[in-house]
C-alpha cells in the first residue's frame, strides 16, 4: 500500500519495472533517512506544527530505529513501498497517529535529496580516508626508494633518469590534486535541501536553517527550484570527483602492469599477489592491478552515463533522476574498493635495484653530461656536439650510478615534507567533525 | 582450487576484488559453455585427440550436464573456481579421466570467447523478438490511429498537421531501420573464436571449421589473433546496436512524456498504469516512459563504458576484459525490459479525438491552404501572400478536419505494407534456424 | 628548419599530419609563453646560468615582442615550427647569441605546461566574468519578477504554484555553485609545472620557487613526473568545470525553449531575436536557446574525449596530449558564447502576467488549501480529504491569485541577498589580482 | 536577406551566433545540393509541377553550377544565407523566375537532409577505398612476414610465439568486420528522405518513388516522420561505424607504440617518419602513431557527443542537429587521414629478424613442446610435469626457431585467401556502381 495510493492499483509488472535497485539503495539510506526525520520533527516543534510531547515522541522513537538500523536489525517489510514508508510505519505502530504527523512540510522528492545528501557526505568521506591511507603508503614508498634509480620514458621511449621515489611521490602529490574536485563534490553534497518540498516549497513557515544546524550542513539551497535541481548537478559533481581519482589510480595500474612486463621487469610482487596461467606455467599475471585499470575506467565513464541521464530535461523533478543512485552507489564502491587494492597490494611491492647500471641505459644520460659540462662553462652548443660526436663514436661512457638533481621536486629533493602538507591543507577543509557534532547531539 | 593453481594460495584478498560478479554471470554462460564443450570434443575426437568412446562418454556426460542446467540444478560448487571448472569438475567425477582430457587443445580464453558468442547470439535474438512484437503493435496502432490527426511540431513550435498513424508508424519505421546495427553485431558474435587458444593458436592440428559447423556459426574469425581482438570488438558492437534501439525508444518516451503533459493532453494511461504523488492529488505521472527515457539513456552510455576499457590497449587478452561483461549482461536485459515495457504500456493507450479541429491549432493549416491554392492554378508567390494577409487580418479559417496528403509515408498513405516488408527483409537476414538445428543435432 | 633536427629531414606528409591545428592554437599562447621565458631568463640570471646583462636584454626583447602580440603584430614565420621558435628565432635575430641560453634548463614540454597554464588562468577568468554578469542579471530579473506567478512541474506534470521569481534565481544561485568545480580547475591551472623539463627534472640548479612568484602562481607541482602528468589532469579537470557550467545552461536553454511553446507560451522574445520559416510564416523559433542547449551538450561530452585521449596511458609525455588543445581551446570559447548569449538574449525576455488565474490551472493550488486549513487547525487527514471531494465534486475554486510562502528560499522569500553573498565568496577565492600584480611587474 | 525573412531583421549578434561553421560546411555539401535539385525539379515536371521547359531550363542551369563547383568557382556571395539560397540565386539571375519555382513541394529540411545523405554516402565510400588499400597492404605483409616469429602476450605477459604475420594478418581480418558497421551506416544513408518537407509531409502529390531512383538510393524513408528522425539516427550510426575502425586503428598504433620502445625493438621506422627530441639525441619517437592513436580516441568519443545532442529530444526538427554536422564532417577528414597515414607509413615499417631466438624468449615454447610430447603419445599430465621440471632445473632447451602451428588462422596457415574472400564480399554489398550510374544519368 502506497502513501498516494487512491483505489486503483497500479499494476505488478509496472511495480517492478520502477522499483528497480531501490529497495538495496533503501537500506543504504536508512539511517540517513532517520536523521533527516529528526531533524525535521525539531523544526516542526520549533515552529509550533508538533507540541514539544510529539516532537519528544518522534524523537524517541527514531532514535530507536536509528540504533536498530545500526545492528541490522532494520528490514523494509513485504509491501511496503520504500524506506521513508517503512520508518513512518513502524513509528505508527509503535507511537500511533504522531506518526502521520512527521511528514507535513515535506515531500517525499525533499526528504530522498537530504538521505542523498547525509549518504554522499559519509561516502566521500570514506574515500578520503581511503585516499589518505593510500598518500601515507606512497609517501612512505617514496623516501624508501628515494635513490633506487629507473628509467623515465617520454612518447613510451627512453628518455631521462628517474626514480622509483620520484614515481611514487608523483602519485602522492598526484592524489593531493584530486582532492580539489572531491572538495567541490563535498560541497555540493554538504547543502540543505530539507524544506524544498517537491521543489516549489510549501506554504508552512518552515525554518530551514534551524534544519540545517541540526544537520550540521555548512549551507543550505537557499532558492527550492535550485534544491530541486541540485539532483543531479550533485551527482554529475560527484561522477567527475571520483573520475578524478580514478584516472590518477588509472595511470599508476597502466604503469604497474608495463613495468610489470618482463621485458621491463622493474617491479614484482609476491606469487600468492599475482595470477597464473591454465596452459603456461612462467606467467605471473597483474590481475589486481589490470582491474584496477579496469575499474577505473569504469568509474571515468561515470560522467557519460549521469550526463546522457540530465541532460535536455526541463526544471523539476523526473523519474529519470532515480537511477542516478545506480550509477553513483557503485561508483563510490568500486572507487573504495580499488583505493583499498592499491594500498593492500603496494605494501608488497618489490623494487628492482641498479637498473640503471646496465649500460643498456647508458643514452639516458646524455643531457647529464651535456648539462654537466655547461654547468663546467662548456658552451652549451660545444656541450652538446661533443656528447653528440661521442655517442656517435660509441665512445660515450657516463657515470651511471647517479643523477645530480637538486631543485624543488626532482630525484635528489622530492619535497615530501612541501607535499604532505598539501594533504593536510586539503583535509582540515571538509571539516567533518561539524558533522560529527551535529550527528551527536541529535543522537544523544 | 584452481586449475592454474601451483603451490603458493592467492590470498584471498585478491580473490574476491578479482571475481567481481561472475559467479552470477557463470551461470548464464553455463549452457553454451556446455555446447562448446561438446563440439570441441566432438572435433578433438575427429582429429585423433580423444577416441571414439572418449568422446561418446563425454558427449552423454555433457547432454546431462546441459539439461541439469535447464532445470535449474545446475550450480558452481563452493570454491571451485568457475563454470568451466565445474563442468570439468562433474564429468572428471562421474566419468573419470576422460572428463580431464576436454580442455586439450583449447585455453580459457577461447572457451570463455565461444561461450560469450553463444549467449550473445541468443541475447540479440531475444531483443530481435522483443523488437518484432513491439514493431507489430505499433503497425496496429498506426493503421487504428491512421486518421487522427495531432499537431506536428519542429523547434518544438506548432508547424503543420500531424497524425497519430504517422507518429505511431515513424517508430515502427524507425525500429526496422536499427536492425541494421543489430545484424552487423550479430554477425561478429555468429563468428566462432574455438582453436584461438591464448589467442596465438596451438600446434595440435585442430580442426576449427569443424566446430564452426557443430556450433552452427556462420564463419569463423579466421586469424587466431583477430578472434582474441575481437573479445572488446564484439562487446563494443554490441554495445552500438544496443545504443541504436535505445535511442529509437528513447525518443518514444521523450514524446510519450510531453504528450501527457496538460498542456498537450494528447494522449493517456488508464490509471493502474501512471503513479500518483505523496501530497498532489490531481497528479497523473508518466513514471514508465519517464524510466525507459532513463534506462534507454543509461544504455545510451555504454559504449561510452565499454571504449574506455578496451582503448589505448594493446593486442593479446587483458583482464580488464572481464569487466566487459558487467556493461553487457545487463544491458541485454535492459533493454529487453525497455521493449516490453513498451508493448504493455502502448497496449493501453487513449489517444484524444478531433484535436486539431480546436481554432487554437488552424495556423497548422497555413501550407495546406498556400499549396491548395497552387495546385488550384495559383501562382505559389500569390496563394503565400493571399493567405498571409488573411492570417494578418485574422480572417484565417481553414477546414481543420483533414489534409489531403497522398505522397508516399505521408498521412493519407502510410505504406504499412512497404515498412513491414522491410521489417521481414530484416528478419530473414539472421537465419536462426541454422543455430536451432546445429544446436539440435549436438543434443539429439 | 627545427630544433631538434638532424640532417635527415622528415616528410611532408608526416609534418602536415602532425602539426595539426596548432598553429592556430600557438598564436593564443604566444602572450603567455613570452611571459613564461621572462620568468625563466629571470631565475637563469638568479642562478648564475645568465649574467645580468644578458637577462636584461632578453627580457627588453622579450617585452618587445610581448607588445608586438598585444598589437597583433605577431606571426609564426613560414617553415618556423611553433611559437617557442618563432621567440627564440626573434630574439637571435634581434639580440644575437644571447637568445639562444634562453632554452637552458628548460624543455619545450614544461615551456608549453607552462603556457598552457597561464592560458588557462586567463580563459577561466574569463568564463568567471561572464558568468558574473550572467548572475546578475538573472538576480534582477528574479527581482522584477517575483510575483509573476507561473506553474511548478513534477514529471513534466502541473504540480504546485511556481514563480518567475524562482525560475530565474534557481539558474542564479545554480550558477554560484558550479564556481566550485570552476575553481578545482583553476587551482589546478595555478601550478607553477616550470622547471620539470620532460618530466624528470634537471641538472641546473633551477630556482623553482622564483619562478612561481615571478608568473604569480599560487603553488608549484613539486614533484617534476606529477608536473607533467598533470597535462591531462589539468584538462580532464577543466573540462569537467565547462561541463558543469554548460549543465546548468543547458537546463534553462530546455525551459525557455518549452515555455516558449504555444502550448505553454509563458515567455517569448523580440522577433529580431527569433527566427521564422522558409514555409509557415506563423513560426518564432527559439534558434539561439536550440543552439545553445546543443552548445552546452557539445562541451558536455568534452570530459569523454578527453577521457579516451588519457587512460590507460603510461607516466610520462605522450603525443597524443597535443590533441588536448583541440578539445579545451574551443571548449573555452563555445562556453564564453553561450554565456554571453543567454545575456544578451535574457535581456530582451518578455514574461506573461497572470498565468495562474487561468481556472485550467486551478488544481495547483489543492496543496495550498490543504496546508492552509491545517495552519488554521484542521487535521491535515480531515484537510486532505476535503479538499479532495471538493474537487472530485467540481467545487475546489481557490485563490489563485497568489501564494503564501515566507520560509527562506521561497516564492515570498528568495533570499536574494543571500545568494549574492555566495557569489562573491565565490569570486574572492580566485585572487586574480595577485596575477595581475605578478605580469604588471614582469612588463613594467 | 533570407527567404525565410519578413519586416524584422534579427540581430547581427543572432546571426553570428547561429551560423556556426556552416558556410564552411555548405561548400562541402554544394554538389549534392545541386544534384538533389536536379533530381527534384525532374520530379516536379513529371507531376506536373513545372512544365518540360521549365524543367529543361532548370536542368541546364543547375548543370552548369555543378560543373562551376567542380571547377571550384562556386561561392556563397555575402549576405546569402547558406548553399540552398545561393544555388536558387544563381538559378533566378540567370534564368529569371523558374528559380523560384524549384523550391515547391519540398522544405529546407528536407532539402538539407537529402545533401547530407548524398555527402554520407560519398564520404563512406571515400572510408571504404582507404580501408581497402590499408586491407591489401597489411595482406601483403602478413604474407612477406609470415615465418618471423615474434612473442605473442596475454596480461602484457610472455605468452606464446607470434608472428608478425600473424599479427599483421590480424589487422587485415579486423578491418573486414568492422565494415559490417560501415555497411549498417551506409544503408541509412542511402535512403532518401526527399518529399518529407519539414517532416510532415506535403500536399503535392510529390513521386518520391522518382526521386529515389535518380539520386540512385537503394529505398526510401517511407514515413516522412522518421524521415526527419533519421537525422541523427544517421549521424549516429556513421560516429558508431567511425568509431569502429577508430577501435582497430587505435589497436594498431597502440601496438606500434609499444613495439617501438627500447625494450622491445621488433619494429622500426626510417628516420625521416620519426621525431627527435630538443634535449635527447637518441630520441626516435613515435609520433605519427601517438597521434594515430589519440585522433582514433577523439573519433571514438564522437557517439557520446552525437548522443549528447540527440537524448531526451521529442520528435521533429530541432535547430540542435545543425551541429551535428560540426561533429561527423570532421571525424570523416580525421579517420581518412589516419586510414591513408598507416599507408603511409607502414610501406616503411622493417621488422626485426629472428627475435624469438634469443634465449629470453624459450618460456613461451613451454606450450610447444607439451604439446609436441602429447602429439608423440607421452600423456598431457606427464608431458606437463616433464616440460615444468625441466624449466626449474634450468635444463629446457627448445626450438626456438619455428613453431608448427597447421590448423586454420595460425601461424603456419594464415588463411589469407579466405580473409580476403571476406574483404570483397563486404565490398560488393555496397553496389557503389549504382549510385555512379543515376548520377551519370542526371549530369548526361
Amino acid at each position: 500500500m502506497k502513501i498516494w495510493q487512491k483505489a486503483t492499483d497500479s499494476k505488478k509488472e509496472v511495480e517492478q519495472f520502477t522499483i528497480g535497485r531501490d529497495p538495496e539503495f533503501d537500506l543504504i539510506l536508512a539511517p540517513f533517512d532517520v536523521l533527516g526525520s529528526m531533524a525535521h520533527a525539531a523544526m516542526l516543534s520549533e515552529i509550533g506544527l508538533l507540541t514539544d510531547e510529539e516532537n519528544q515522541t518522534l524523537q524517541k522513537g527514531l532514535k530507536e530505529i536509528y540504533f536498530e538500523i545500526e545492528k541490522g536489525q532494520f528490514q523494509i517489510a513485504s509491501g511496503v513501498e520504500d524506506v521513508h514508508s517503512q520508518v513512518e510505519f513502524l513509528l505508527t505502530e509503535r507511537y500511533g497517529e504522531v506518526g502521520k504527523k512527521l511528514h507535513s512540510g515535506r515531500s517525499r522528492n525533499d526528504q530522498v535529496l537530504v538521505d542523498l545528501k547525509l549518504y554522499y557526505r559519509a561516502a566521500i568521506r570514506e574515500i578520503m580516508e581511503e585516499t589518505q591511507v593510500l598518500f601515507d603508503l606512497l609517501s612512505q614508498l617514496a623516501e624508501k626508494h628515494q635513490h633506487d634509480l629507473m628509467p623515465g620514458y617520454t612518447h613510451t621511449q627512453l628518455a631521462m633518469p628517474s626514480s622509483f621515489g620520484l614515481w611514487f611521490s608523483s602519485f602522492a602529490e598526484g592524489l593531493t590534486e584530486d582532492l580539489g574536485l572531491l572538495k567541490a563534490a563535498f560541497d555540493l553534497s554538504n547543502k540543505n535541501p530539507l524544506g524544498s518540498a517537491a521543489g516549489y516549497g510549501s506554504s508552512f513557515p518552515l525554518n530551514r536553517t534551524l534544519t540545517t544546524e541540526l544537520l550540521g550542513f555548512a549551507d543550505l539551497h537557499h532558492n527550492v527550484i535550485n534544491a530541486q535541481n541540485s539532483r543531479g548537478k550533485t551527482e554529475r559533481t560527484i561522477a567527475f570527483a571520483l573520475a578524478g581519482i580514478a584516472g590518477t589510480l588509472n595511470k599508476l595500474a597502466t604503469d604497474v602492469c608495463l613495468f610489470m612486463n618482463q621485458h621491463f621487469a622493474f617491479i614484482s610482487f609476491p606469487d600468492e599477489l599475482t595470477t597464473g596461467s591454465s596452459i603456461m606455467p612462467h606467467k605471473k599475471n597483474p590481475d589486481v592491478f589490470e582491474l584496477i585499470r579496469a575499474k577505473t575506467n569504469q568509474i571515468q565513464a561515470v560522467p557519460t552515463s549521469v550526463g546522457f541521464l540530465l541532460t535536455n530535461m526541463s526544471t523539476g523533478y523526473h523519474r529519470d533522476m532515480q537511477l542516478l543512485k545506480e550509477e553513483i552507489f557503485p561508483a563510490f564502491e568500486t572507487l573504495k574498493a580499488c583505493l583499498s587494492m592499491n594500498t593492500f597490494m603496494l605494501k608488497e611491492i618489490r623494487v628492482k635495484q641498479d637498473i640503471l647500471q646496465n649500460p643498456f641505459y647508458k643514452h639516458l644520460f646524455s643531457v647529464e653530461v651535456v648539462n654537466d659540462l655547461v654547468l663546467q662553462g662548456v658552451p652549451f652548443r660545444d656541450a652538446y656536439k661533443k656528447v653528440g660526436l661521442d655517442i656517435e663514436a660509441d665512445q660515450f661512457t657516463p657515470d651511471q650510478s647517479q643523477v645530480n638533481h637538486s631543485h624543488e621536486g626532482s630525484i635528489g629533493n622530492l619535497c615530501m615534507d612541501q607535499i604532505k602538507v598539501k594533504m593536510t591543507a586539503q583535509l582540515t577543509q571538509f571539516k567533518f567533525e561539524k558533522i560529527d557534532q551535529a550527528f551527536a547531539k541529535l543522537l544523544k
